[in-house]
């Protein structure tokens, strides 16, 4: 039938879910109430429709700037670079840091043809040239690629007086930031170390 | 964010899918073209407005009666009843059943709570005592439930004239007919034998 074949069909394009899953999860939709399937579209539209990124950070959000760019608790002339949105909250659970965020959207990757102007590298430096940024933490994976994206934020930054701290590697290497526990964030973010 | 959050709670609610990979699942949405994210959006709502049982068989469908229900070259005189919608798809899969399905909307669980009055025992009761079936497949699971809701049709067709077979068990014991394969349930098929 077309509208299960087409739910199975769009399900499976989403990563480890495979045409059984897929299956399974349709079939599973058609047994609850039909309001769970429709909260369920609800949500995603409101993603696709409400989510964009922060103009100053790049964070996803539902405003044109993000909630942790707009708190006036937050020290601004601190900035934490991260690969992707994810990782803010990875580091925001951890608890330990008060300053903002700069979210790279990517790391460098040379063989998928992800290069420094896939990143938002240029905004970053116009961010830390405007001189009201005493530290930029890089918090970069602790993966190949994410080690790479930092040689290359610390390079693009050398001519600034700002510091650039690495957080320390207590993830371990080959690690994704995304999951890792806020006790190792915490402890990675403490004994960050000048590049 | 709240868009965020209330998708990842959505997925989450379904089957296999926990915090972490429903956040994943969401973090890879906001990477896609919104449009992937709307089309999954909209083959939930039309899922979930255009599907319902068939009055006939209870298999599931966007009409009345399902497109089996309909189909003039299918032998209306043989039903094979099955657990669930999903078990019709694994059947038609093998490509050797000619006949159409009585779905029983599960199966005997009195654990769980299903006895005979959650099944649609009565509709195929009723089906059968109009007297244009000449025999009754029962396709129900090979597991302790399947066989005890297998001897149940028995019983409660005894009255009626007409012959009940049990699929064979070439399905391993425990299985699940929805996965099974093709070349297993065309032979579970061919081997029925007399209850």
């Amino acid at each position: 039938m077309a509208a299960i074949d087409d739910l199975a069909t769009e399900l499976s394009k989403l990563p480890g879910i495979g045409r059984k899953t897929a299956m399974r999860l349709t079939y599973h939709l058609l047994k609850q109430p039909p309001e769970q399937t429709r909260r369920l579209a609800q949500s995603l539209l409101t993603l696709s429709e409400n989510v964009r990124t922060c103009e100053r950070c790049f964070n996803l959000t539902e405003d044109a700037v993000c909630a942790i760019c707009r708190d006036p608790r937050r020290d601004q002339s601190v900035l934490c670079v991260v690969e992707e949105p994810a990782d803010i909250g990875a580091i925001e659970r951890a608890g330990e840091f008060r300053g903002v965020y700069h979210v790279l959207g990517g790391r460098l990757a040379p063989l998928d043809g992800v290069g420094p102007d896939d990143l938002t590298m240029d905004a970053l430096v116009g961010r830390v040239s405007k001189g009201a940024v005493r530290e930029v933490i890089v918090a970069t994976n602790p993966s190949v690629e994410g080690e790479a994206t930092a040689v290359l934020i610390h390079r693009e930054l050398a001519t600034s007086a700002v510091p650039v701290t690495r957080i320390a590697r207590g993830l371990p290497i080959g690690g994704d930031l995304e999951y890792a526990d806020g006790a190792s964030i915490a402890q990675a973010l403490a004994a960050r170390r000048a590049m």
